[in-house]
């Protein structure tokens, strides 16, 4: 029997404890799995008194997160502290450049510095495995990184943050508005006091950075996607949608396109029938297109402790048992630099919400500035105001909202069309516009 | 770098001509993420002049399976013939005891000989792959084999049979028999001609064996599946499961219950907001339930050249990549014999449809019978078939379907109240019995 892998754990706030409960609970189960023992040695935190509801007794505790790393008792460096810089960072390289492997739950260092980190795993022979870091239990690290090694990969996209999805879910099933589905969050601890880092799609595109890595072998470039939040969705783009047979998600989209990569993370209109669309709530969802091969979408619980943990615990076994993937799939000298695909040039279907200050002459109006771009209409809805009557006596007094779905065009395009329908004066406010993903 | 691994084909159908293309086109990106090239140095099929559409030039010709297997000169042996016997048996057998590594899509082989294959992996030191023996491209056996280290599984469950989700799908969505859907598949070549170890639940029962082993630690033992398969759905429960929340599937489910494991393979009626009851046509899903974590379903291809293509190729990279998984998760010697839970005391919510002879004395009978077995109703529909009046006039012409939802109880008293209905003679025909999966 080889001797136990030694584990040092730096951060036990939720997801520490109960990784440190998981290695106890379920350590015949991971001998056997992985071929030795896997044993809890020593930890550290930022206070040593807090009641925690685990059994520390038997496991040392370090002064600081870098001693701990440079312990020489220890195999197996465990990052749960969170944090994109220090001392999260210093720790890591100290493990990694000590032959440590390391196991870090950490989404916004592995964007920023995954590639250093990568490189130190490389060079001194460790492991950096970080499934953890996107979509908890999930397994879409592992799938990427070695499941679907043998095909190329067009595309990835998913509901990556649970923060929205869960404010979604509830606009659209209870016609409440964003500001109100999120004091909800706030109030279950869905969402932070500062909103912003979740519902302006920063943690979206921080783990949508780290799967385009390893679906593309290009360097991790969180600075090369494009970002939009969901605050601007009101609930009759949800009802118009789902009229439409469309449900709006927060998606995180890397593809393949012929003029380079995209990643962008913003609001997306997708078909009801789809896999993603299904997906309510908290919940996280991937979807990825293979080459020649019908989409794979994984499920589950994107955060929570307990599904953080077991992704940090099979990231540990991994260690156990020997297993060495490189972090992101590749050598990181073999990772190309992005090429990064202008979001002007995007081509897609858009979903569109005016508001016409006169049915008639606005509805001519629009239809002339599309064509003008060559932008062709798939269908168009055009709503009266409650009040107004069919013979449109109102129509002056109030403006009515114009739904338009477009066939696939480009970015820029729409962009000029609406700019030249502002510019008639024939509508009230700023457009609606929701790009529509395709299954 | 290290020399390429040299791969050695048993089989060239369509999935055997795909790796052999996928390993060529693949080449680059499959040396960068494996560590070494990956190369196809022989093969071996029935017909050595068929057109296969790839190039062979410069692979060896071996003159039968165990030859290739036994050759010095390939480090990783394909086994893509299928069958639960020979030549894949031996020709395994014979790779594994020369310390060569195995990949295999042969689920059959795997659901009857798996553990003594296993066990020579283990002595020999060789890998024995078989992702894509279920669900073709979705990772399902690497997730439950080092994606879920950490956590206990409690129950694994899926539709794991495209053909019988088609004829299922197809029945739901138009109203057809199951004899016409299955007309269809046949000649769309989803479905065999002799479509009985599709349709009868036999192929999902040995996806499920290897699944439950995967999951709970346990021996193989395709014996111990309870099977029932699809052909006597008629179109009236999948209308009366959609009115109710439910839609049919055929799944395999494994769980663990205080009497030992249950498999078993039946029609499930599942809530239509479970996400395996968004899954439609030939696609399979897989829901695995880990202590004390949210489920997570992975969708995706459970068939085509293509996609089991993707899922042999990964499993090679593995091995060229150096990691030696054990076949199911841990040594043979600790997989515990499967301590059988009979069906008999299986415990669940029913879906039950009669044809009563007179619906006022039926309903009083009914009630009675599953009173005495203590069983209690969720819900209750009568259906007046067409062209009876409200007032019930033909009512003794003609039976009415009566269907109810009953809430947890157990399968032996569900039969006891049915034989016990059958005696009182108040309906017709046999009763329709489907269990419900709660997710």
């Amino acid at each position: 029997m080889v001797a136990p892998l030694k584990v040092g754990i730096a951060g036990l706030g939720t997801v520490g404890a109960e990784v440190v409960r998981l290695i106890e609970n379920q350590s015949r189960a991971l001998s056997a799995r992985s071929g030795r023992g896997v044993r809890v040695v020593a930890v550290t935190a930022r206070s040593k008194v807090k009641r925690r509801g685990i059994n520390l007794r038997g496991i040392a505790w370090a002064s600081n997160p870098v001693a701990l790393a440079s312990d020489p008792g220890i195999d197996c460096f465990v990052e749960l502290m969170g944090g994109s810089g220090e001392p999260a960072l210093s720790a890591i390289e100290v493990a990694l450049k000590s032959g440590k492997s390391v196991v870090t739950a950490n989404k916004a260092l592995i964007a920023k510095h995954g590639l250093r980190l990568a490189r130190s795993a490389e060079k001194y022979g460790g492991a950096l495995n970080f499934e953890a870091a996107v979509g908890a239990a999930i397994p879409v690290i592992k799938t990427l990184r070695e499941g679907l090694t043998g095909t190329a990969v067009n595309r990835v996209y998913g509901i990556l943050n649970g923060t929205c999805n869960y404010i979604l879910t509830r606009m659209e099933q209870e016609g409440l508005s964003f500001a109100e589905c999120l004091k909800d969050a706030q109030r279950l601890g869905y969402a932070e006091a500062n909103p912003s880092f979740d519902v302006d799609g920063h943690d979206t595109a921080q783990k949508l950075a780290i799967l385009a890595s390893l679906a593309f072998g290009t360097k991790v470039a969180q600075s090369a996607v494009y970002v939009e939040g969901i605050s601007s969705i009101a609930p009759e783009d949800l009802r118009a949608a789902e009229e439409l047979g469309y449900r709006v998600k927060l998606l995180g989209v890397a593809v393949r396109t012929a003029k380079g990569i995209e990643q962008r993370v913003h609001p997306t209109m997708v078909p009801k029938s789809s896999s993603i669309a299904q997906v309510m709530g908290v919940t996280n969802a991937v979807t990825i297109d293979g080459e020649g091969i019908p989409p794979i979408t994984l499920v589950g619980p994107g955060a929570g402790g307990a599904a953080t943990a077991s992704a940090v615990v099979a990231d540990i076994a991994d260690v156990a048992r020997g297993i060495r993937a490189l972090p992101f799939g590749r050598p990181v000298d073999r990772l190309r630099a992005i090429k990064k695909a202008p979001m002007e040039r995007h081509e897609g279907g858009y979903y569109i919400r005016l508001m016409a200050r006169d049915l008639a002459g606005t509805a001519a109006t629009i239809a002339t500035r599309l064509a003008e771009q060559k932008i062709s209409i798939e269908s168009i809805v055009q709503r009266h105001p409650d009040g107004v009557d069919a013979s449109g006596m109102a129509r002056k007094a109030a403006p009515v909202p114009v739904i338009l779905i477009t066939y696939a065009t480009n970015e820029d395009a729409v962009h000029r069309a609406l700019q030249a329908v502002q510019h008639d004066k024939v509508i009230s406010g700023r457009p609606q516009v929701i790009r529509i993903e395709k299954n």
